[in-house]
Order: structure tokens, then C-alpha cells, then sequence
């Protein structure tokens, strides 16, 4: 159903470009912001899309992020590049690094690309899936931009969500995409459970006592529990080392929260990995096997309870198809935020 | 302290090569098979070492797998390979894969090597920590050998443990190795507890009703549970993807039960990736920064009930140190097994 409230996704496009644009961002570059940054909010990662638009400009007005970034290649192998971003947004770090990505791999098989001073770069999905458009398998990894967790058994916040995304094409089914937080909840769930007065479930957070903390206005207190325990504990360090130390970029204490100091250097760290299909498999087959793979998983037995199988990606596609059709929701809070930033900075109002 | 039925490791080493060497297997394979599976001894991953010889010497002695396999390249690119595993060990499958890898990634700075037509490989870390001799960073990843997950929501048996190992060098702690099952309790530790009689914490399995099954001893009518719920559910899909559907190997429906039928080729699927650490910073300055960090882990204050933080591969390199001090310690069950098989093979006793 469409909502008069909803706003079409060229006009949410448009609507970033301008914003960026109006801060002095080159026009190519403010395009692309555009179309990534309204890639996550069609794809119903709302907490990734234009909700961070007013951050993002407060942080390049604060002279926190730069606008024209000179994202220069800082060392080079024929399978692997290391990126500097140049303090750029991570969007347009974390393109150029697919895109480098995606070329090596044509001829090598596979290339592993990193970056150093980058930044928020939005949902992961967006990174990994960029490889599909040439038959291949992506995969991305980032040191996440605050730090909510601390070490198996501690409570120093010394590592942060670190999300991996790997993203594989089928032939008539919806990719396979999966995007994942190394902790149960990413923490942009528990403020949207404070903006809504709800409590969280039980296994999200606990205190420095190690008590289950479920009031998410005492989240500043609260630690987010790793999935698995100290499984998701090590998967998260080691996304931490591969996507920020091995890079030059920041990690544990050396974290800055990004939300709390718009001037701070975050110093974000990212890898993207880019797989050629066409290396190991004929490329019409594998897609048919994942097809065939996609059946097997719904056809399943159901526990009860239960109402169907989801396949990692197919929420992803059913939300991008609904809201490419009827527009996108904005939540009138937003709204409100997003008009008082077109006044600030002399731009069209969404 | 040295228990007196304690194995030295040399000997545990000598035991498995002459195993292998009484079923036909050339002396290079039968010894490498010693070294490999007496490591997963020595680093305390007990159910994947010497446990495990019965069982294959059962399927070389059934004509499920070969002591002779002609292990070849099938395809190449500069960065990666796809290794036809001619059904041998999967210790020797992913030895030359690992080898491989290394020795692309010398060039390229990455590379990324999968195999078909292999079998059980032992512990994750074996492969993800040869690598680190070249001063690369390793990643393996496995289709588990028997499917004990449904995915999430539903009751039919289609995916394993899938597990994970990532090895990254230090300078002078342990090494990070992080090797882990996206299952909250690998299938061994459920046949570990049944042997024990014990039970099984809430979490580990539930049944086909949903109910938790904490009664190792009904396992057979259990589903092992992800970490995370869907989200080990979405990691355990794509790695099963990725190291088996990929390569050509055995996922899904299709994979076979190792233990139930030694005749049944498995046609395990398994990957691994050498990252060559120079392709991205200086290695000394890396290593460095990896103690740092390891020192930024340790130092956190701990929560109420924890004596310390642990990092991924610290117990491995304790047990290590301990056990080749010590020798190994070899319960008196699996010593009557190991005293019928060489009985069987008419090899000298463990």
C-alpha cells in the first residue's frame, strides 16, 4: 500500500546528493552517496540509510570527514591492495575498494582489498553484494564505529558489533546475502527499542555486574553480549584484527566512537573480498545449485512455531521490491530531523 | 605431572604412521598423517586426533577412502586453485592445499584454494595455522562430516558444525587461533557427555518439538542449535556454500554421514586462505600490535565469576606446551580400541 507518508527512491537519492552537495562534496561522489546511502533504507536497514545522514554532515561541518577524498592504492600485490581513504565516507572508500576488488579478481580468482582511515560506511550488504553484478562471490568486513562489547568475561568496551556480509548469486531465487552483527543485537536495535519506550529481550545486554539489563535507556551502562558466547567473542576480535589492525586502522581502545565526537579522526578500518566464480565452478550451474540449495532449506520440516524457512537475503529482496514499488517509510521523528537539515543547509526539504 | 599413562608425542606420532603404513598407505602419507593427527592431540582437540584412527582405518579397510590418493590441481587461476582431493585424507588434501596457497599468496598476497572429493580433515586450526610459518594469516573452512542442524525454524537434518579456524601471528604471546563450530556444542562435545553420562546444558540441542534435550544419550532425536539462532544458521549456510557447493563437493542433502557407512564416498568439500601479512604492513611492526592488542584483552576489568580473559588460541598453546612436556593423555576406553586395532593391523600397541 502506498503511504502518502513514503518517499519514492529517486527523491531519497536526490535528497542525500543535495545534502552532500551543499556541504561541498563533488557531484559524482554526492551521487554516489545518494544511491548507497538509499540502498540501505530500500533494502529496510533503516538504521543504516538516511537516519545517519544528519551525523554524517554534522561530522564533515565539524571538519571531522572529509568531502573531496583522495583515496589513494598505499600498497599493491596482483591479488591485494591496501587503501588509504583519505578520511573520506566510507561509501565511497569501500566502492573504490570493490570495484578494485572486483578487477583484480577477473584475473587472479580472488583479491583482498583493505582500507585505513575511512569511516562509516553504512550497512555491510551493500559491500559484499557489489561483486554479484560480475559473477561473483563477495564478502566484507568492518570494525564497527563505537565500541558496545567487551572481551569474553570483561567489561572494558574494547570491541565494537565488527559485521561480516557475504553475499552469493542464484539464478531465480533471491541472492543469498547474509549481514550479521558479532553480537546478539546490533546496538542500533537497542536504540530503537529506547526511542520506542520498549524493554529488550533478555540475552541483548547485561551490566558491569553481569546482570541481564533489558531497559535500553540504561543502555550507556550496558554491555552487548557476544552470539555464542565466546565464540562470537572471537569472531568479532578477529574481524577487529583483519578489518582495522592488519590495515593501519583503528582498533580496540583506539576506537572512537563516532557518535560522540564529530571532530574525532575514526580511523575505520574495512576489507572487502571479491571471488571469481568462473575459478572454480561453470557460473549457470553453481547459481542452479544454489537454487537447488534455496529449495532444500523451505522444504523443510517446520518446528512449531514456526511459519516458514527465511533464506539469508530474502527479506533483503522482498523489502527492496516493496519499497521500490510503493516508496519508502519515514518515521515522522526522522522526517522532522531531516527537514530542520534542508534549512540548515539551504537545500529542497524531502 | 607426568601420568604414566601418558603417550609421548613422538610415540603417538610413530603409532598412526604405522596404522596408516599396515592399510598400504606410502611412508610420506602415513607419516604426515601422524604428525597432523597427533597435533590435534597435542593441542587438546582430543576428539579429533587419535580418537578418530579407528574409524578411518575402518573406511580404508571398507573401500571408502584412499591410502594413495592422487591429489590434483582440476582448475587454477594466480590466486587460487580447486583441488580434486582423489577421496585421501582430508589431512593430506588440505596439506597440499594449504601449501598451496602459501605459495600463490608469496606472489599475489592472497590466495584461495578449495577441494573436492576429500574426507575428514581433524581440527580446523591445523590449517588455518600453516600459514603462519610464512608469516601469512590462514583461514580454513569445512563442511562438517555429518549434518546434526536443521535450519532455523525447521527440523530436517541439512547442515553440520560447518566450523571455522582463523590463524593470526604474535610476536611473543600465543597466537591467535580462533577455530569454532557455528553450532553453540560441536556434535563430539554431545558424544563426550553421553560417554560421561552426563547431561547437556540447556542451549546445546532441542528436540523435534522444540523442547530442550539435555539427555545426550536421546541425541540421535536431537538438533543441534546455532549460535546466535539465525545467525549461526546464515554462517553454517554460507560456509557450507562456499566450502562445499562451490568447490563441487558434498552440501545439503547430499553430504554423508562419516561415521554411518565407511563404504559411502563423502566427497567433503573444505577451503583455506593464506593472506600474506607483507602484502599489507610491515610483519614485525604487525606482530607487535597483535601482542598490544592482546595486552588491551587481558588488562579489561573482569566481570563477577570470571578469573581471566582468555584469547583465542591461548589454551591451545597452553595445552600444547603441556602435553609435549608430559605426554598425552590417552583414556583407558579409547586405549582398549587402540590395542584391538593394532591387534587388527598386527602393529606394536600405543
Amino acid at each position: 500500500m502506498t503511504d502518502k507518508r513514503n518517499v519514492k527512491a529517486d527523491r531519497l537519492r536526490a535528497f542525500i546528493a543535495s545534502a552532500f552537495r551543499a556541504c561541498g562534496m563533488p557531484e559524482h561522489h554526492a551521487a554516489r552517496m545518494g544511491e548507497l546511502m538509499a540502498e540501505a533504507d530500500i533494502g529496510g536497514q533503516d538504521g543504516h540509510g538516511v537516519f545517519r545522514l544528519p551525523m554524517y554532515i554534522r561530522r564533515i561541518q565539524a571538519g571531522g570527514m572529509s568531502v573531496d577524498p583522495k583515496i589513494k592504492v598505499i600498497s599493491e600485490r596482483t591479488a591485494t591492495a591496501l587503501l588509504d581513504g583519505g578520511n573520506g565516507p566510507g561509501h565511497l572508500v569501500m566502492s573504490r575498494a570493490a570495484e578494485l576488488a572486483g578487477e583484480k579478481a577477473r584475473t587472479t580468482g580472488v583479491a583482498w582489498v583493505g582500507a585505513r582511515h575511512s569511516n562509516h560506511a553504512g550497512p555491510a550488504f551493500l559491500y559484499a553484494r557489489m561483486p554479484l553484478a560480475e559473477n561473483m562471490i563477495g564478502l566484507y568486513v568492518a570494525v564497527g564505529s563505537a565500541n558496545h562489547m567487551p572481551p569474553w568475561g570483561g567489561t572494558d568496551l574494547l570491541l565494537s558489533t565488527n559485521p561480516i556480509s557475504v553475499a552469493i548469486p542464484s539464478n531465480s531465487q533471491p541472492d543469498i546475502v547474509l549481514d550479521m552483527a558479532t553480537t546478539v543485537a546490533a546496538y542500533g536495535k537497542v536504540k530503537t527499542a529506547a526511542d520506542r519506550g520498549e524493554t529488550m529481550p533478555e540475552g541483548w545486554m547485561i551490566d558491569k555486574q553481569g546482570q541481564s539489563l533489558t531497559d535500553p535507556s540504561r543502555s550507556g551502562e550496558g554491555l552487548l553480549l557476544p552470539i555464542g558466547g565466546p565464540k562470537g567473542y572471537g569472531l568479532s576480535l578477529i574481524f577487529g584484527l583483519l578489518a582495522g589492525t592488519l590495515n593501519g586502522a583503528a582498533f580496540g581502545k583506539d576506537v572512537v566512537d563516532f557518535n560522540a565526537d564529530p571532530k574525532a579522526i575514526t580511523n575505520t578500518g574495512h576489507f572487502v573480498i571479491a571471488l571469481d566464480i568462473a575459478a572454480f565452478a561453470d557460473v549457470d550451474e553453481f547459481k542452479r545449485q544454489i537454487d537447488g540449495i534455496w529449495d532444500q532449506m523451505k522444504s523443510s520440516v517446520l518446528l512449531p512455531g514456526f511459519e516458514d524457512i527465511r533464506l539469508p537475503g530474502e527479506r533483503l529482496a522482498a523489502t527492496s521490491a516493496e519499497h521500490l514499488a510503493n516508496g519508502i517509510p519515514i518515521p515522522s521523528a526522522l522526517r522532522d530531523r531531516l527537514d530542520a537539515l534542508a534549512e540548515n543547509l539551504g537545500i529542497e526539504r524531502l
